[in-house]
C-alpha cells in the first residue's frame, strides 16, 4: 500500500518516478564520456523523497557512478539535498525551487562537503534540474581537484511507464 | 548479469544480500520504541558496497527512518561508512574491520557531521555491526540534542532467502 505523499514534499511530487536516458560528461582533468542514467525518487509518507542514481558508459555499459540521498522542502521554495556518494563524499546542498509554466526547476548548491581519508577531491558542485512533464533534465558543475566551478555533466531523462 | 565483486570489498562480502529483523530503540529525550527493520547490502562490481535501511513502527508499520549510502574497506582492516539521513544529516564515518572465528565486526564512528538548516542536531554516532553466518546484529550511540554519546538502537536481523 502506497501511502499518501506528505503536504511537505507536494512541491517536488513532478520528479516522483523512475526516469531513464542519456547523458554527456566532461572535466578539464579527464577525456569526455558519455553514459545512461536511471534515476528514481520515491517517497514513503514522510517530509522527504529518496533519489537514487545510478549510471553505466554508453559503450560497454560497464557501471560508472552511483549517488543515493534525499530531498527535503522546507518551504515552497527551498530544498535541501542530503547526498552519499560511493567515492567517499558526503553533500549537503541547499537551493531554490521554482514552479514556471508547469515546470520544475531546482537550483541547488552544496554548502558542506564531508570527504572520508580515501574519497576525490570534490569542493563543491551545483546542480540544476528541470522537470517539464515525463522529461528531466539536469546539468552539473563542479569544483573538484584544484579545479574552479566547471561544467561536468547534462543528461536528458524520460520517465517510464510505473512497472 | 551480476557483475564479479571488487577484491577491495571480499572482506565485506558476509554482508551482502537482504536483512530483517526487530529492533529496540530508546535515548534519553524520548519514549522507548520498537520496530521492524529491513537492510540491503549491494554491490555493481566496484569498490564499494552499496546500503539502504528503512524501519518501520512495529505496532502500527508506520514508516519510522530511513538511510542510505555507501561502504568501502580502503584495506582489509579498515572500513569508510557514507550515508545520508532523511533527517538532513549526512554522515561520514571510519572504523576497523575485523574476522574474528567467522564473524565478521565492524566498528564505526562518524568523524564528520554534515546537517541542513533544518536538520536533527545529530553530533556523533557510533555503530558495531556483527556479522555470524545469516544473523545480522548491531548496535548504535549517538550524541544528539546536546546528550553526550549515548545507547540508542539495538537489534538483530536475519538474511532472507534471494528473491
Amino acid at each position: 500500500m502506497t501511502p499518501s505523499l506528505h503536504p511537505d514534499v507536494a512541491v517536488l511530487s513532478p520528479l516522483l518516478g523512475t526516469w531513464h536516458g542519456d547523458g554527456d560528461g566532461e572535466y578539464p582533468t579527464i577525456d569526455p564520456f558519455a553514459y545512461v542514467e536511471t534515476i528514481t525518487f520515491g517517497h514513503a509518507g514522510k517530509p522527504f523523497l529518496s533519489y537514487q542514481q545510478r549510471t553505466v558508459a554508453a559503450d560497454d555499459g560497464r557501471p560508472l557512478h552511483a549517488e543515493s540521498g534525499y530531498l527535503r522542502a522546507p518551504t515552497l521554495r527551498t530544498v535541501e539535498l542530503v547526498l552519499a556518494h560511493p567515492t567517499g563524499v558526503a553533500e549537503i546542498a541547499e537551493g531554490t525551487i521554482e514552479v514556471i509554466g508547469g515546470r520544475l526547476v531546482l537550483e541547488l548548491r552544496s554548502f558542506a562537503i564531508g570527504r572520508t581519508a580515501t574519497a576525490k577531491e570534490v569542493e563543491a558542485v551545483e546542480r540544476t534540474i528541470t522537470v517539464a512533464g515525463d522529461e528531466l533534465d539536469y546539468t552539473l558543475r563542479m569544483a573538484a581537484v584544484q579545479q574552479p566551478m566547471t561544467h561536468h555533466l547534462a543528461a536528458t531523462l524520460h520517465r517510464m511507464p510505473p512497472a
